[in-house]
């Protein structure tokens, strides 16, 4: 298996414990080192224990998410993974981030962000179409 | 200077050039190895030319962006920083990440996303406070 693979097999088991809400799993997929996270719509959160806490929180209700576009670039000891998240009918832009830990590949940085195109879709018929926020860069 | 520090003026160096509309900045602040970039509310954009036409696009006319809040972690040859932008009233949650490229640390990767708290402030007053797609995780 090359590097490459072991990074995207680690985002695997990243989706593979978000979707299962499988707690246990998720904390072997973080690193034990940097650990940084921003859901969507939240502040960035910093620290192996808030990270952590945030993901027990969310998996209580785990959605079901699918990753899709899965792209990867290792870049020594880190690797940089983008992809698509859908969770039903929204579309989420994902940075993944993994760094080698005594050889293993563990996230140190996860941070979706909405896809606007998603929030239109969502969007309750009122006609009002003013661009978000997200349309100023 | 520490390693560290180079960054955070990299960092710093990518928002002068981006609140001044200064191109040829942001040309020599991004990377010449890997380049990718997640706009708020956009899909991702891949590979240096395409990433440059997205700036060139919006430094035409650039925002009133502030940075704050930015932390750096410094991972061998990467370095991850997060950080908040604010545009007017509008907050973004911010990964920028760098990578040393002959003793020079250049942008490898932007993703801002958008603040639900920013997007609920700039709501339009119609009291529909029903929670976005970011509430979902």
């Amino acid at each position: 298996m090359t590097e490459r693979e072991a990074v995207l097999e680690a985002n695997r088991a990243f989706y593979a414990a978000f979707a299962s809400g499988d707690y246990a799993a998720m904390e072997t997929v973080w690193a034990r080192s940097v650990a940084v996270c921003i859901h969507p719509g939240w502040p960035v959160i910093s620290g192996r224990h808030a990270v952590m806490q945030s993901w027990q929180a969310i998996l209580r209700s785990p959605p079901p998410v699918i990753c899709e576009d899965a792209v990867c670039h290792v870049m020594g000891e880190v690797a940089l993974v983008t992809c698509t998240e859908r969770i039903e009918q929204v579309t989420l832009s994902v940075t993944n981030l993994f760094t080698s830990e005594g050889g293993v590949w563990r996230m140190t940085h996860h941070h979706a962000g909405h896809n606007l195109d998603a929030i239109e879709e969502a969007d309750d018929g009122s006609g009002d179409d003013t661009p978000g926020p997200g349309m100023i860069h």
